[in-house]
């Protein structure tokens, strides 16, 4: 739906949304049991959100795609991820806490190694270790080329953020990573016009930097890819007019809260720990979104019982967030991430919706088949915060 | 969903994906039994395949729009009929086999019988012999116009096709038909100025033929409608990259396939027959749409038995099929055709689709009732190509 008509509708209000994310929510049935991750955990707390609640399944994006957590995260505050898209680069920098401005530009590096004709003999540089990216980044950080200023920023092993810093940068230009070895780093070339000088600026921090690391071994060549400027989101408290807090633990869900202006909450990893911080700042807030990243972990590692005893930490905790009585609790996932899958999926996502006025459907259990009949229906994840947002009685009446 | 998105995402891959269309699937309830013809016809293979599915109903157009057999196909593909629209025109052209090149104008043709003055007294021409038809085609093909050829096309009794081969002809131009008898053939008239030319070819053209049909009795006049160019529609390999095969026998839906740019395999009529011709190409194509005909043309009969006993007939030939172990296989129809309507009808269309990551609901029987209670809940049926894409695979995530 349209943010006009959200922004048209928006009232403050006393009431309370709590939002909790369980990344990588949805899964699949265990090969021999025939039970999901859902099915298969002891989850009494969560299966009484469902009973009190309307329950539902949501696709992130659309049918049959799988969302990565950018997108995934974007539609669950309402964003649609097909017309608000985040650029590699950028997702890169947020990931490990870099604020960008408006006018800079993010790409991702890997170090690599050329051999002496300049073609690629390995991407990755033999993965050097985290502490040699570091060091590398803090040798080639600081250059100025033509009045860019470019900043390098270590992530892990081979891989770190290259930040340029400058006005007019277009995003419009090719990568130099040829995504294989055999081949040397393509030419950063202009894909429009305007991009050109942009384009300019990348090759000779390119060249200079080959320079500075031809007699390092192995990394002696970058790769660039995914050049991008952070989106022109509109904040959520310009659409919802709420006051929003993000409490979570990993830079990526951070910077992704902060894209759309929520604030973030200093706090600890570990739900308990989350909900303490939920605590602590609920007077100050009305939105709370509260991520629990591990299940995700657990799903990519194709680990199903680690999956299920994280379901089952979870719901333990749960009490202590329940005790603050939210007005509204939504429970939800920013994807699916099936144990048996090994990575993100493309299925829907369950999602409770629990109030004072949700409509209680029949639903009695948190799982992927009992939300099939769940009152919410199949519905899209960026419909999510409008439901929440009514439930909240934060949205009035559209026309007269 | 745009299909930029799913060029962006679409990879190839070993796995295949098999849709068997039966056409009209969907039905209502006899009077007498309260059952539909879904549920009245013993089908434990096509259950078979609900159970191990994931089961939903969709809407090839949109709830309450009553879909002819082009939009209700090119929504399977993947193609919103909203946007891709096939004028009459054209449909007729393809269903008779007629490959239309860009430039080619195709518009419907009746022979009909005008008195002295002029006036039409019968808008069939006492809807001669095909034969006749044939004869009267072969007498009037050929002419040409201003540098416009123009082609006649016997279709069956008083109909046929007539198509104008040339540069710049424009399909903005009124129709000669005035759907009554009293009235004159109406002039062809240009509905914006750029068709001009096209109207005065056309106009030239019906004059002529006039005059040759004179003295013939009583087809002595034509009328035309629906003029229409090939729609410009990306192709299924430049969407999804597939390497596609239609299985059909009928004309229409083999020219349907191509207009989407699939190959069109030499195929005998009856689903044992095609069934034969699918293993034949398995190995070389990575996606196949099996047509079944016939439970459509019961349906518009009204025949609820016969319609009842072709499900069967589908059903025992089923386990020849499901024998190939297609990665996916997708049962939909194109619309529902109930027997007790007699016609197409608007009521959405039950889809299953089987793989190994389809995430089973608990749905155990093929039926409109039975599927309302399914996983995929309702859906639109341009979804179900995205879905069985994912289902193989072969889209890759989308953002990070």
């Amino acid at each position: 739906m349209n943010f006009e008509i959200i922004k048209e509708l928006s009232v403050t209000s006393p009431e309370k949304i709590v939002m909790l994310v369980l990344d990588g929510l949805g899964g699949l049935p265990d090969l021999k049991s025939g039970k999901s991750e859902l099915e298969t955990a002891v989850i009494p707390n969560l299966d009484a959100v469902a009973a009190e609640g309307i329950c539902g399944l949501a696709d992130p994006v659309a049918p049959g795609i799988t969302p990565g957590s950018g997108p995934g995260h974007l539609a669950l505050f309402g964003y649609d991820p097909l017309v608000n898209r985040i650029g590699r680069g950028v997702l890169e920098a947020v990931g490990i806490d870099i604020e960008l401005g408006p006018d800079d530009m993010a790409a991702r590096g890997n170090f690599c190694t050329v051999d002496d004709k300049g073609i690629i003999t390995d991407r990755r540089a033999g993965r050097i270790s985290t502490e040699k990216c570091i060091e590398l980044c803090k040798i080639l950080d600081g250059m100025k080329i033509e009045g860019v200023d470019i900043k390098l920023y270590p992530v892990r092993e081979h891989r770190f953020v290259a930040v340029f810093r400058g006005s007019n940068l277009d995003i419009h230009i090719s990568e130099s990573d040829p995504s294989r070895t055999g081949v040397a780093p393509m030419e950063i070339k202009a894909e429009i016009p305007a991009a050109k000088n942009t384009a300019d600026i990348v090759n000779k921090f390119i060249a200079r930097t080959k320079d500075v690391l031809s007699t390092n071994q192995p990394a002696n060549m970058i790769l660039l890819r995914g050049f991008a400027k952070k989106p022109q989101l509109l904040s959520m408290k310009e659409i919802y007019k709420l006051n929003t807090l993000a409490i979570a633990a990993y830079p990526m869900y951070r910077g992704l809260a902060r894209l759309v202006g929520m604030g973030v909450a200093d706090t600890r990893a570990g739900i308990e720990e989350k909900i303490k911080t939920l605590k602590k700042n609920y007077q100050k807030y009305d939105f709370f979104f509260l991520h629990i990243k591990l299940t995700d972990t657990a799903g990519e590692d194709g680990d199903f019982t680690r999956k299920v005893k994280l379901l089952e930490e979870v719901d333990v905790a749960l009490p202590a967030l329940t005790a603050l009585k939210p007005d509204v609790l939504v429970v939800t996932g920013d994807h699916s991430t099936p144990a048996v899958f090994s990575g993100h999926s493309w299925h829907p996502v369950p999602v409770a919706i629990s109030s004072k006025y949700c409509r209680t459907d029949g639903v009695g259990e948190f799982s992927e088949n009992a939300f099939i009949s769940g009152g919410l229906g199949r519905i899209h994840a960026t419909e999510i915060m409008p439901l929440a947002m009514a439930n909240a009685r934060k949205l009035i009446k559209f026309g007269a």
